[in-house]
């Protein structure tokens, strides 16, 4: 028979156990820095978070452990779709005429159709097992909202989702998905909360942007006993969860009886990425595997890692959340409405930025066009319709593929394949018919917001 | 660890050879019916066949054959999504408070969310080897056609889509998914064919039917000897494709040490339901598993099996097919606009037609609301939303296991979830916001498209 081109783990061989970079990173020098409290300046202290987060979140985010159980429960639900299929994409690698070997990650095949519910469903799990009654939060494309949806319909919490008004208008699918699991969905800017109102005070058309509606989210967490609020990326113990993805992965790449020469993923907070890449990354830091290579990808509309400065700064626009040291736009800029809105966030998980900085990790910004280029050569090859995020991905993988036919070296890739397309089909007609605009990236919108990042030192 | 809830096969175990069920019905005493030349009403010769279909497939829609080889490049292809996961409903079951165990066999996972694949690739390959540059296919909601994009894409076929014109408007995703993929897709009627001017003549403004769309495309087959027609259901060579779903599920049973009860699944033109049943149904006729039940469900405006006759009749409108031997509602029946695209169709499969009149098949219609409302039960529960096609499968199952609840009865249901509800999210929002008609059938209009099936004696 023909070669294979599937790497299948048995729903046995789910990992029972997350692993956690933080300790990983420290033992190699790399130590964490820590969030700050806005006013104090000083660290924040894992007290101060209890309002928004079910403790055992909050010590899996300060966790100094290498590995953290994942619960019967979480793996009972994660049973549901994982373990996720890996693929070596011969078609693609064929139509490039390349002596790379390109495999991918699918996590698409999950219920949301993306990476997000491997957090989801923990953090319904925990926050349940906390006693509130709700859970809230924020979501752009709607990715996040429908998994966290999802998950609390699972576990029989309530969730309540603050839609950026813009995609709510835009993408009612996502809102119904959510709707159909029992979720309430409000188009933020609300007139529910002060962060809210201030908003519309200021702008009553408002449009939304994901900081102001992480703002709405938290002021409703933090003011209510019954409510605790979910993130969806970004915070260490999202990326914690998400390290069953490259748990898996790296068993599979031992199947395929190949090692990656460079791993890469999109980013938008870096939940995806580093939930593939840290597995991979231990290997680095430990000297294991010191010369594979990680590629961060991004819009160019949106280029945190490639053109952000490493500061400081708020999650959100309101500047509620503590002051988290990243990558940053600046905390109130906002970034071109290009398709991949789950890459439009102003900052980067801290872990990760970190990384960058260090020199363990690569980044390059892609335009849209060339990202949508890539996106169609992999659906025409490989059967499958990538979400525009994760079609940065691949134009990254492409370009090392096209790399290595040039070199006329072998390379082995592997590309984070975090969803499917079928929520954001518009996006490829305005792509096919020449519509999609190249958005311009402007550094003087950025440099505005640099100036209002807060002025504290950063180790 | 907590009790297992998956079943998953390697991509060792994707079956070799698809079940061919026609001669083990003939074993049985149920002979097959030939489908019959419409002017002399004498049995259809292969060599009719040969300017639509490629000859392998000719030769397999009448084979005599139990096993069929399935190509290494097939294999290869269902690689990409084979095999599907089979998995019990618990959280379902406990909903639902019955002591029914409940597995469902999930296609949701497949490139185009859904089984029709299992077909598209095998028929694409074939075409492919026959030396055609093209083939041609109708598509309602467009779930086939897109599957049939794909396939042809990856075999290097050249694609034309008649999309009926009602969802050509109303599902423009659908339609880019299908150009994602490189395919053509037209609005049927179209007045590129001499089928769609008649029709536009008469009308217009005629939004089209799938028995319309099947006339384009087979006249365009008929018409152009570059080009082959493809279709998605209902004759013998595409339920012998999908009897991989049923195969690799028979498989999951048994790891699963459980046998089905009851088979469930939902028909349109028959193909998803019969490539899960027939491996099982094997079984029944043999005389192995005598009392296996197995439960056809469909749509109360569309109800073929339960309130059709039994007759030869014409697969399109144009009456331009040969007349088969199954249940219709006549020809030329438009049904009511119900969410559920895939289920509108006047006729079934021959072969499923024959096991439902001979009495080793039951069916059961019911109405939008009531699908809808054990779709939103399954989705809050088991976190996926299912088709509004698929949904039908589960009212059918929830129905059983309230039967086994209320006589306190264990009942092994196994439902066919034929694929993912995605790019239906309107029909929730309708469902969820009480404005989801309920479709009546209009037996009047069936009487008179009766009136109009051809008097050929049937056996």
């Amino acid at each position: 028979m023909s070669e294979r081109t599937r790497f299948d783990l048995s729903p046995d061989d789910i990992p029972t156990a997350w692993l956690n970079l933080l300790p990983v990173m420290a033992q190699a020098g790399i130590a964490p820095l820590p969030p700050l409290h806005p006013g104090t300046k000083e660290p924040v202290t894992p007290d101060l978070l209890a309002p928004l987060f079910a403790e055992a979140l909050i010590m899996q985010e300060v966790s100094t452990d290498e590995w953290i159980d994942v619960p019967g429960e979480v793996i009972d639900a994660y049973r549901l779709w994982r373990p996720t299929p890996l693929h070596r994409a011969t078609r693609l690698e064929r139509a490039l005429d390349t002596p790379a070997r390109i495999y991918f990650k699918y996590e698409g095949t999950s219920p949301a159709g993306s990476h997000k519910p491997n957090t989801a469903v923990a953090q319904a799990f925990y926050n349940k097992r906390s006693g509130v009654k709700r859970i809230s939060t924020e979501t752009g494309a709607g990715q996040w909202g429908s998994s966290l949806a999802m998950a609390a319909s699972m576990f029989g919490l309530e969730c309540l989702v603050f839609m950026v008004k813009a995609s709510f208008e835009q993408k009612p699918y996502r809102r119904i998905f959510m709707e159909t699991f029992g979720a309430e969905v409000r188009p933020s800017p609300t007139s529910t909360t002060e962060a809210g109102k201030k908003v519309l005070e200021a702008d009553p058309d408002s449009t939304g942007s994901l900081g102001i509606a992480i703002s709405e989210a938290i002021e409703v967490a933090a003011t209510n006993e019954d409510t605790h609020y979910s993130i969806g990326s970004c915070l260490n113990h999202v990326l914690l969860h998400q390290s069953v993805v490259g748990l898996e992965a790296k068993r599979q790449m031992e199947l395929a009886e190949d090692v990656p020469d460079v791993v890469v993923g999109c980013v938008g907070g870096g939940s995806n990425y580093g939930g593939l890449a840290y597995p991979f990354m231990a290997g680095r830091l430990r000297g294991e595997t010191p010369s594979m290579r990680f590629l961060a990808t991004e819009p160019a509309a949106c280029p945190t890692l490639t053109k952000g400065r490493f500061a400081y700064d708020f999650g959100d626009t309101a500047q509620l959340t503590p002051l988290l040291p990243m990558y940053t736009l600046g905390h109130d800029f906002v970034p071109a409405p290009v398709h991949a809105g789950g890459l439009r966030y102003h900052g980067d998980a801290p872990s990760l930025s970190l990384l960058v900085r260090e020199g363990h990790m690569e980044a390059a910004a892609y335009s849209q066009n060339e990202v949508f280029e890539a996106a169609v050569l992999f659906a025409k090859s490989q059967g499958i319709v990538p979400a525009p995020e994760s079609a940065h991905a691949i134009r990254g993988a492409v370009n090392e593929a096209i790399a290595a036919r040039e070199e006329g070296a072998e390379r082995v890739i592997l590309i984070g394949l975090s969803g499917h397309g079928h929520f954001d089909m518009q996006a490829y007609d305005d792509y096919l018919n020449d519509r999609l605009p190249e958005v311009e990236f402007d550094p003087e919108q950025e440099a505005a917001a640099l100036a209002r990042v807060p002025d504290v030192p950063i180790g």
